[in-house]
C-alpha cells in the first residue's frame, strides 16, 4: 500500500461540488421499505453495477474493536474482489451480534445476489442502527423484489433517504471533471450519520461511485487520502461507531484512458474530485448532527507538527463546555483556551492567539480588552457557521476539524433513542 | 520525590468518613461576601493556622498549559515554604489574565497577610470562576476585616459554601484516626467543583487540613497518592480546568510522635485517612456535578495493565452517548461496549463481559438474551447510583472511574454560564 501523505486528501481547490440529483454511469440505485424496525419508511438501499465485469473497489472501516458483522464481511470481500452491489439496511446495526450476526450478514448478501442474478460474494452489506439486535432476514427477503424494481440511474436521493437513522436530511454530493484527455468523469455518492461520530473513520455509512476507469491501487490511494481529509476531520460527540464504513466503487463506464499511475495528473485530478465529494458529505454530516444548530470549523495553525495541531483541534472540537458555549451563543473564548491547554500538547500561553473569524480575542497570554471586541465576538457567535482559528506560535503545521454545538436536543435525542 | 505506586491512594478500608461539621486542631476557617461578582452571597474563604511556626504543606495542581495566576503562586510558595493561610475567591478565576493577573494574585496574598499579621509569602491564594477576568482588589481589601473576624475552628461549612460556583451544595469531609500510639489525628477539608472536571487533578479546588505531625515528604507522598486515588478517577465532562488545585496543610497540633518514615504503620494509617477524605470529596463533586441526576461507578477489571483499564473506564465515563443513556434511564449497553471498543485498547469481543450491578448483560460477543435481563437492567438504570463493571478478560489489572449522567440541565447551565 502506498502511504498517504498527510495533506493528500485535502486539496479540493477548483472543484465545484453539487448536492442536486445526479447519475453515475455504470451504476443504479434504489430504495424500499422492509418494515424491519421502522414503520412505513424507506429503510433498505441498494447500489448495483449491471456490467458483469464488476468494479474496482476500496473501503475504509471503523477501528472499533467491536466492529459489526457487515464490516467484517466487507473487509473480507474487498480483498481482491470485484464487487457489483452494496445492500444497506437502516434501523438495526448488526453489531455485537456474535456468530449469528455474521451468518445473517452473509445471508443478506445471498438474498440480494439471488434477486440480482450475480454471484453472492460480489455483494457487499452495510447496516446501521441499534447495536445488539439481529437483522430480520424475512423482512430483507420480502422487500428484495421491490428494491430491485426500484433501481434506476437517478435513484441516489431515495437511496440516501433510506439509509438515514436520526439524520433529518438525506446527504448526497457529486462532481463532474475532465481529468485531462477529454473524457468526463463523474464522482457521486451519499452518506448518513448524525450521532456516534468521531475520527478513525468518522461516519456511519458513506457510499461513493465513479465511472472512472482506474486501477484498484489508484482508487485505494485516493479513498484513504480522501477519508483522511474529510471524515477523519469531523466529530459530533467523540464516539467512534461499530459500523463506520466508507466504500468507493468505480465502474469504468467513462471509458477514459485507465488511470494506473498515482502520481499522474489524471490521478491527481481524480483525487481532488473524490476528496471534494467526501469532504462535502462529511460537512453535511456535521451540519445535520443530532441536535446541531451550528457548524463550527476549528483551524489550528502554527503547530510544531500536524499531529499536535490535530490533537488541539479535536480537544476543542469534542469539549462539552466549548460546544455548549456555541449553543448558548456565548463567545466564551476561555473554554477554547482551556481545552487547548489540556490537550496534552505543551503550549506557551504568551505565543497563542485565538481568532473568531478575523477578530483576535486572545493574544500574549491575555484577552484582547474592550467592549468592542466583546460585542463583535457576540455577533459572530450568532452566525450559523463559525470559523475559529487558534494559532499556536510554534511552527508551520495546521489541521482543521469540523464540529457542531451541543444542544438540548442532542441530549433529548440520545436519552431516548433506543426506547 | 518518592514515586507513588498506582494503588497507594486507593486503600481506604476501615475508614469512616463524616460529612458533618468538624474542627481540625491548629486551624481556623471563615467566609465573607465581597460582592466582587456575585451579589449578596459568600464568595471569599480563608483558612488560617495561628501558630507562627507554619505548616507542613503539599499541593497537586492542574497540568493545563494555561494554568491560572494563583496556581503559579501556590506552586512557587509550596517549594520549601511553611504556609499559614489560604485565601480563596469564587466567581473570577484569575486565569488567562497575563502579567496583571500575576500581580493581583500576589496582592491578594499581601492584603490577607497584612490583616492576619503574618508574612506575605506564607499566604497561598486560590481562585475559581470565569476565565479571563481580573479579580477586583478593592473588593478583596474591603471584605478582609469581616473575613478575619469570621475565622473560627468550626468555620468549614461556611468556607465550603463560599468557594462554590455552579455547585449546589457545600462539600466537606473529615475523619479521626489513631495512627498507633494513642494520639488522635484529624483530617478534614472541603472541595468545590461541578463542571470542567476531568482527570489530571480533576477538580477545581480542594483544601484539606490535618493536625498530624509529619514530615513534608510524608505529607507530599500521601497527597499525591490520595489525588491519584480520588480526583484523578473522576470526570464530569472531560475538561481539565485552568485552576485545579489540591492543597493539604498539616499543623502538627495533634502532637503525635512525628511521622517521618513513609513506610511506617503510622504513615500508612495517615495515608488511608487522607485518601478516604479525598475520595469522599471527589465523589461528592461528581454527585453535585452540573445537571447530574445519577452517580455512575465504572469499574474495568481483567485488564492487561492499569493504564489500559483507566483508558477504557474513562472512554466510557466521558462518552456523551453513554452519559445521555444514563440520563434517559435507557440500559443501552451497546453504547458502553462501543465506547470500550474505541478506547484504543485492543479488545477481543468474545472475552469481554459487561455487568450492571451483578447482572450480566453482554458476554461472548453478544448480548445475554431474554426479556428478564432487559427488565432487570431497566430497573437498575432507575437507581440514583449505578455500578457498571466491564471485565476485559486479559489480565488482573483494574481501575474504577466515577462519572455522572449528561442531562438537559448540564446543557442549560453551560449554554448560559458566563452571560
Amino acid at each position: 500500500m502506498t502511504p498517504v501523505p498527510a495533506e493528500a486528501g485535502r486539496n479540493t481547490r477548483n472543484v465545484m461540488v453539487s448536492r442536486a440529483a445526479f447519475e453515475v454511469p455504470g451504476f443504479l440505485a434504489g430504495a424500499a421499505a422492509s418494515g424491519m424496525r421502522y414503520e412505513g419508511r424507506l429503510d433498505m438501499a441498494l447500489i448495483y453495477a449491471p456490467d458483469p465485469t464488476g468494479c474496482a473497489a476500496s473501503g475504509v472501516f471503523t477501528r472499533n474493536s467491536f466492529c459489526a458483522a457487515p464490516v467484517e464481511l466487507c473487509r473480507d470481500r474487498l480483498k481482491g474482489g470485484s464487487p457489483r452491489a452494496i445492500l444497506v439496511n437502516a434501523g438495526i446495526a448488526n453489531a455485537c451480534t456474535g456468530e449469528e450476526g455474521k451468518i445473517r450478514a452473509v445471508e443478506m448478501a445471498r438474498i440480494a445476489s439471488a434477486a440480482l442474478g450475480c454471484s453472492a460474494d460480489s455483494v457487499l452489506v452495510s447496516s446501521t442502527g441499534v447495536i445488539g439486535m439481529q437483522v430480520d432476514l424475512d423482512s430483507v427477503a420480502r422487500s428484495m423484489p421491490a428494491l430491485v424494481r426500484d433501481l434506476r440511474p437517478d435513484g441516489w436521493r431515495r437511496a440516501a433517504k433510506a439509509i438515514m437513522t436520526t439524520d433529518t436530511v438525506e446527504k448526497t454530493a457529486s462532481v463532474k471533471i475532465d481529468p485531462g484527455g477529454g473524457s468526463i468523469i463523474t464522482v457521486g455518492g451519499m452518506a448518513k450519520g448524525a450521532g456516534m461520530i468521531a475520527p478513525d473513520m468518522a461516519t456511519l455509512l458513506v457510499f461513493v461511485c465513479t465511472d472512472a476507469a482506474l486501477s484498484p491501487e489508484v482508487l485505494d490511494y485516493w479513498t484513504r487520502a480522501g477519508a483522511e481529509g474529510s471524515f477523519n476531520c469531523i466529530t459530533v460527540d467523540g464516539d467512534t461507531s461499530t459500523n463506520d464504513s466508507l466504500i468507493v466503487l468505480a465502474s469504468g463506464a467513462a471509458a477514459n484512458p485507465p488511470i494506473t499511475d498515482v502520481g499522474s495528473g489524471e490521478s491527481q485530478a481524480f483525487g481532488r474530485a473524490l476528496g471534494s465529494v467526501l469532504r462535502d458529505l462529511a460537512i453535511q454530516v456535521v451540519m445535520d448532527a443530532e441536535g446541531a444548530t451550528k457548524l463550527i470549523e476549528i483551524e489550528v495553525s502554527g503547530a510544531a507538527d500536524r499531529e499536535s495541531a490535530r490533537k488541539v483541534a479535536f480537544t476543542a472540537a469534542n469539549s462539552p463546555l466549548v460546544k455548549t458555549a456555541f449553543f448558548g451563543e456565548d463567545a466564551n473564548w476561555g473554554r477554547i483556551i482551556a481545552a487547548a491547554g489540556r490537550s496534552g500538547v505543551p503550549l506557551v500561553p504568551e505565543r497563542v492567539a485565538l481568532f473568531f473569524e478575523n477578530l483576535c480575542v486572545f493574544e500574549k497570554g491575555a484577552p484582547v480588552p474592550g467592549e468592542e471586541t466583546e460585542r463583535e465576538a457576540s455577533g459572530i457567535f450568532k452566525q450559523k457557521e463559525i470559523h475559529v482559528r487558534l494559532s499556536l506560535g510554534q511552527g508551520d503545521a495546521s489541521f482543521t476539524a469540523w464540529t457542531c454545538d451541543l444542544s438540548l436536543d442532542y441530549v433529548k435525542i440520545n436519552a431516548s433513542y433506543r426506547s
